[in-house]
């Protein structure tokens, strides 16, 4: 991914492409257990090499967490009333993975060669609010993203472009890079080129905007740097955005279970759906999986040369298996994220017409429901669904805790203090809590330093004739792009092995 | 456009929805000169309120500059052969207006009300490049613009904080906002909290990018803030995008021209086309506007009650006309920026293939060709149109004196130093000197200080029944929203005039 790579000096990573798979599989059957997106990947890929793939899903469709609700769909979730969406026709809603960033390379790939039409995501929208409530003269504003952003960059660039001007700092720079820096300065700030003053800057917003006729605009004023201190609206600045945040974003057109949809297309009928994996054994010879037919609760076992299991440890390890004690207190290891998301259809999409916010997120002040995020599709249409609730952690754990017209009530109460049609335009939402949905417990998989010296590199491992795959096997938890690549890198160990047996 | 208007307390300006017209145009005829999208709002509107319009347009298609090249697609040009589109069906280019900023609210204000689908213009993208041959080390190489943001802000960022630290700067700050202060510095130049150091972020990129088994990802290295200065990259960086420029923004999904289209259809049958303007006289009584029929040549004379000129006033110029001399002066004041584009049409999308570009612009070393810019269509689909050459002024006028085969040879040259593949997946290309039009005659109106103050507020005044409007009359010189609501205010004043008429 440097500028090399602009002249094809990089090779295609293990990130770009599914690996070459030399030989043939020659009818060996390998058992893929969930077809989430890392099972589906591994189905697809090992079922082009000629290997007999059967997938074990208990779910009645196909893609794991990759899920979009629609009218009619039901997520059963531990302890609560099953969740059913009842959007209107044509709204829904990615509660599960929601983005692809353009360098999730692996993912893209499969976009691409199962002609998955894709829209942009917008993931930075700096018309966006920010708001808090802690002190300062901006507490219980919603104040625009661009204008924190302008304020604290310009403030910053005046005192130090005065300070180099000043020649009053210790800064290792020739007098010519100093003059050059002084100008990144006033670019960076927008300052004035003579005193150095930030005084504002059209970017920030006008208080009246440049129109027709004999209207030239009326600029606005700065917030102080002590009222964004103060106010802590601070901290929503950073250089870049982090890695993983970047744009360009992508979401297939029309909800992220395209992507399962597709490869399920594709792959004809490999997927046992409503099996849930009861035992996984295996001997010298092959693997020996049990199952669970939910509709009927009738019990099979089925055989095969190699197993890929793509189980959610938090769900593996409580399913009997024969793996040794060392690799089960591996897979134990490892804790899983709470996160909560909840949906909220609105009856009008108010957040554009009124307040001119066309996607992002606005930062809220409370941590309990998180971020707002607006969809990015549909624009300009009737009605739209907003994310109005996107938590982690603990404060996950104690959201899904509240009963389904609690959490509505906090999402809008912290939504109204931003938009101020947010309570009247309210319909109706779909809650997600992804730690107590069965086949999950969790959001993704979170390592600690230590478990992942300890125990990740183990279930990377082979054990006899059984692989693991899947987000949690990556240092992409949480994202598509995690799952497919751990399956890439498993299918080759897995075929390696194969090609060994002869 | 302050966070108030979210509790709607801003009022819907002039620059949101078109003027309440009080009354009825009781059939009154108005002669509208031009069916770009000025003229196009305004027969919409008084067509609305009972007037009864003729719009006399020289082409014979309904936009004016708002165009989009297909195949098939002619732009004559003066002193150049007809430059005709030969793209492949399916692919396209506008090469006039071809972003929509979300505070154009007026331009979205008709994409909604017409129903106009709209989909993301990625106006700003990181990964794109920067490429600069000036001097110092990064000199002759193609860099991922964040690397450059990422760096910059983060070695300014360094020096402040540690100066900051060590209270060796004059800032009128308290201990508590100094911590804070501190504490932005640390997020925003993604420094090490304890040695205020700057040594990279993921954000600018990795050398070998986190994925799944072992691989944890290499953490890139900072450029230097000297190579940084040396190799003039640091211009790209500012602490807000210009106003113009910034997110979120859109184009109408098939070409920006499917917005004159929705116009022409609600409007039904007032336009003529192939009707070129030849005269515009007026008495007390009505305007008599003399035209010339392209396509035989002959001549025809309409009267109306009022008349609304959207003519450039590059063209209107050089029409016969009866205004007062000081008026003629007036329109004789601007000048109009010479502006090309280069469409390139490539055999395949490499830009999002190879180097992983998709959307946004790469800053070249060379503003005879000015930057390349991504479409933001048919994501991952096998061809793709770039923009090649965009330059304005001077550089404008000397490519204009090219032939296209010299042309094409620029952008290309420029935009192999960047691209590894451009050359060679080069396809067709789509050439486009507006100042070359014989409709327009220049990209937009550019006003001198002194031309706003002495020739600009009598252009917006009323000439007896005739008034003026387009993007030449707003403080939005180039884009549609100019226009559109250069034309809002025309008719109201129009209007008035009627009403006062009885």
């Amino acid at each position: 991914m440097s500028g090399l790579s602009a002249f094809g000096i990089g090779i295609a990573s293990a990130q770009d492409t599914p690996p070459v798979l030399k030989g043939e599989g020659n009818g060996k059957r390998v058992i893929i257990l969930g077809a989430g997106l890392a099972g589906l990947v591994a189905a697809y890929e090992l079922g082009k090499k000629g290997y007999q793939c059967q997938v074990l899903e208990a779910r009645h469709y196909a893609g794991g967490r990759v899920q979009t609700a629609r009218t009619g769909f039901v997520l059963p979730q531990l302890g609560q009333e099953d969740e059913v969406c009842d959007f209107d026709e044509g709204e829904y809603f990615n509660h599960g993975p929601w983005r692809i960033p353009y360098h999730h390379r692996s993912t893209l790939h499969y976009t691409r060669e199962l002609g998955i039409p894709l829209e942009i995501f917008v993931n930075h929208n700096e018309a966006a609010f920010v708001y808090r409530e802690a002190a300062g003269p901006l507490s219980g504003r919603a104040v625009r993203q661009k204008e924190v952003i302008a304020d604290m960059r310009g403030h910053a660039a005046e005192i130090l472009a005065k300070h180099v001007d000043q020649d009053a700092l210790d800064i290792p720079l020739t007098q010519e890079e100093r003059e050059k820096f002084l100008e990144f300065l006033v670019g960076e700030g927008q300052l004035e080129r003579n005193s150095l003053d930030y005084l504002g800057t059209g970017g920030r917003g006008y208080l009246q905007e440049p129109g027709a006729g004999l209207n030239p605009g009326e600029a606005s004023t700065p917030h102080s740097l002590s009222a964004l201190l103060q106010s802590d609206l601070y901290g929503i600045v950073s250089s870049v955005s982090g890695f993983t945040q970047q744009k360009t974003m992508f979401q297939p057109i029309g909800g992220m279970d395209r992507i399962p949809q597709a490869f399920e297309k594709a792959l004809g009928d490999v997927i046992s759906f409503g099996s849930q994996v009861t035992r996984l054994q295996q001997n010298g010879e092959q693997v020996l999986v049990d199952y669970r037919t939910r509709e009927t609760g009738e019990s099979h076992q089925v055989a095969a040369d190699y197993c890929l299991c793509t189980i959610p440890l938090s769900v593996l390890r409580g399913i009997e298996n024969d793996f040794s004690a060392e690799f089960q207190s591996a897979i134990e290891a490892v804790s899983y994220t709470p996160t909560c998301k909840l949906a909220l259809q609105m009856k009008s999409r108010f957040w554009e017409v009124e307040d001119h916010v066309f996607g992002g997120h606005s930062f809220t002040h409370n941590s309990e429901t998180g971020n707002i995020s607006y969809p990015s599709t549909g624009w300009q249409s009737q009605k739209g669904v907003l994310q109005g609730v996107y938590n982690f952690g603990s404060n996950a754990a104690q959201f899904s805790a509240l009963d389904k017209s609690q959490r509505i009530e906090k999402a809008l109460s912290v939504g109204g203090k931003i938009h101020a049609s947010y309570r009247r335009e309210f319909e109706t939402a779909f809650s997600t809590a992804w730690h107590l949905v069965p086949e999950n417990l969790g959001g993704w998989a979170s390592w600690s330093s230590e478990a992942r010296e300890t125990s990740y590199p183990l279930l990377n491992e082979p054990q006899g004739r059984v692989l693991l795959a899947g987000e949690h096997l990556s240092y992409m938890t949480g994202w598509m792009a995690g799952a497919i690549e751990s399956a890439w890198l498993q299918i080759e160990k897995l075929h390696e092995l194969a090609m060994e047996a002869g």
